[in-house]
């Protein structure tokens, strides 16, 4: 018996409510049995994302919300800026060449955060750009990018949208989408919303669906327009993943009793104790000016190779965490502390990096050491 | 205290062997855990889809497995046959007209199978149609198209590809795909795969599999390619909606346990019993030549409205069947028999309806004979 413990950044631990919720008999989804459902995800997407407009679900994964959020916004020729700093920023390159969208990329040393100066010269410029597409979270790197700061640049400008992939952001840190004035908002389900994967959820300002009304890339299957106008009347243009609207409705309700003020707490409060225990029991954080609060990308000590930790850590105690992609293969692991996530999660993935590293042969410090200073702001609540 | 029947053409009901498996604790696509549900989703599929190719699984509703089956075979401007005898087969000139496609459309009046001898015309008339679009079974008559001959007007030809939406067909009836030559066949997870919404699978043969080498029609997240290069090594292109994998794991392995000689068998013989017991309460089937056997489309006998009959099974005795979509409204209602059923659905539809006529004041058979014919066929097996 070796008890199993899931701290990747996607896709996250499912609660059992939510498990439960999702193996009841089918229902039909156009029958009434399932408007009670659609209305409940309606109106806590619309809670989640702080937003007033309609948040569109689609069957789907991630990158489904992140090709919806280019096809339904742009023409071939188009001009957009897209923040390259991870796996995930790399994505919004290969979108656009597969549409015909022209980028100009704002190039992020993996482990920085992007540069405000440097989108702000760019949109200066050339007025024509008409977007920029960026991770709030870079999942490859545990990185946070300034999204409000963001939004400043684009205030302005009635044809330039914010488009952020909050995959695995949104439901973790406080992104209000109307306040700052996001224009569309992507996530996915099996990150902060505790779900199985195969939905992504987008919310869309009027300066996009505005946009969107020009917008010649071609698109069916993901077309936002036609899905709003049916979830305006509590329907789906397609068959929707009942199963997972089931568990989204009881998971938004799970988040809802929590409160969005404690839900950004909790995440805030277990993210530092990660980053706080990591650096207590001598080992560094990858991200190099703000991490983000989703899940910590750790620096293999010197000599160490990332890759072993993560495999180490899955055959040695259970714990699924993450290895590095790319070109971080082997040097950094990550372990997510997102969604169905508290105190005991972050001592296990504390401990347990203590543990398989003392095996490897570490000495930069002694054991418990990281798991002490994790405790510490635990304890402070 | 009121059972609940699922009796529509999609979703279908869930084993509770399949529900069971799917609400086990989440685990890592990308970890090891998640190599043996790969392998035997992979294993199944071809099992199932009578082929020798891999079959690609996207996260995403039936109709994007049919959107990618004209963008992964096709460039703007090129010319194909779309088979247009319901609903679904209007899909096909909508998702053309998105992506510039141009289709020359067959019409097929609703409740009528497909003239091969027109559609051998018109694909002799022209050298340049690169592929025919047809429904197996259209679920919005409940006809059956004649795929064998479809596949025979194709076979001569190096640069037309067969495409056929089998989302309600594939697991239902014999389509044996390498045997027959079809090129690209699509089925969706909520229907004879048992499964909850949320899947569409997608198999390619080597002559479409080529054509897909110069198709231009823009595609990234249904990228039918990328998917192929990724599930040869037992991985995904894109987080794959994990628990419906695993779902589809179990329900293979429920139709391997069955066989496809029985799992035909049993479709075929429900069909009957339904199609009998309908005509035995003196009611008619709408499809003219050839009717489908995953579901039955049921004409609203003269005088009673066939949307008033699907509400009343639904009200009075917890049976969801479907109405008519469209042109359709009011004039049929339609129940499955596809998936998870057995001998007992068709009795509970068959006296449903009775049941609900009779109150509704229909006199055109006396309550039972329906039934009565349902059973004379079931008891021969």
């Amino acid at each position: 018996m070796k008890k199993q413990y899931l701290l990747a950044p996607g896709p996250t631990p499912v609660p059992p409510e939510v498990l439960l919720a999702m193996s009841a008999p089918m229902i039909h989804h156009r029958s009434p049995d399932f408007i009670p459902v659609i209305q409940k995800v309606r109106a806590g997407l619309k809670w989640l994302f702080q937003t007033s407009q309609e948040v569109i679900t689609v069957a789907g994964s991630g990158t489904a919300g992140m090709e919806a959020s280019m096809t339904n916004f742009l023409s071939p020729g188009d001009k957009v800026i897209a923040v390259n700093g991870g796996k995930f920023g790399e994505r919004w390159l290969k979108i656009a060449k597969a549409y015909g969208v022209t980028p100009i990329e704002v190039t992020v040393p993996w482990g920085d955060s992007v540069d405000l100066s440097q989108v702000e010269k760019i949109l200066a410029g050339d007025p024509a750009i008409k977007a920029i597409y960026v991770q709030a979270s870079e999942t490859s790197t545990g990185v946070w990018h300034d999204i409000q700061g963001l939004a400043r640049l684009t205030a302005g400008r009635e044809q330039t949208i914010l488009v952020v992939d909050a995959i695995t952001a949104l439901g973790v840190v406080n992104i209000p989408m109307d306040q700052w004035g996001i224009d569309v908002l992507i996530t996915g389900s099996q990150k902060a919303l505790m779900l199985p994967p195969g939905l992504a959820c987008i919310a869309v300002s009027e300066k996009a669906w505005s946009l969107s009304q020009t917008a010649k890339c071609p698109r069916f299957y993901l077309d936002l327009k036609r899905e709003k106008d049916n979830i305006l009347k509590d329907s789906n243009a397609w068959t929707p993943a009942v199963s997972l609207w089931i568990g989204l409705a009881k998971s938004l309700e799970m988040m809802q009793a929590e409160g969005l003020d404690k839900l950004f707490a909790r995440h805030r409060l277990l993210a530092r104790a990660t980053r706080e225990g990591v650096r207590g029991f001598g080992l560094s954080i990858f991200a190099r000016q703000t991490p983000s609060d989703a899940l910590t990308a750790i620096v293999a000590p010197e000599g160490f190779d990332g890759e072993a930790i993560y495999k180490n850590l899955r055959s040695q105690y259970g714990i699924t965490g993450a290895g590095g992609q790319d070109q971080l293969k082997g040097k950094v692991f990550r372990v997510s502390h997102m969604g169905y996530a508290d105190t005991f999660d972050i001592i296990t993935a504390i401990s347990g990096i203590e543990m398989v590293l003392a095996r490897m042969g570490y000495k930069g410090a002694p054991l418990g050491s990281g798991v002490a200073k994790a405790q510490e702001v635990l304890i402070q609540g």
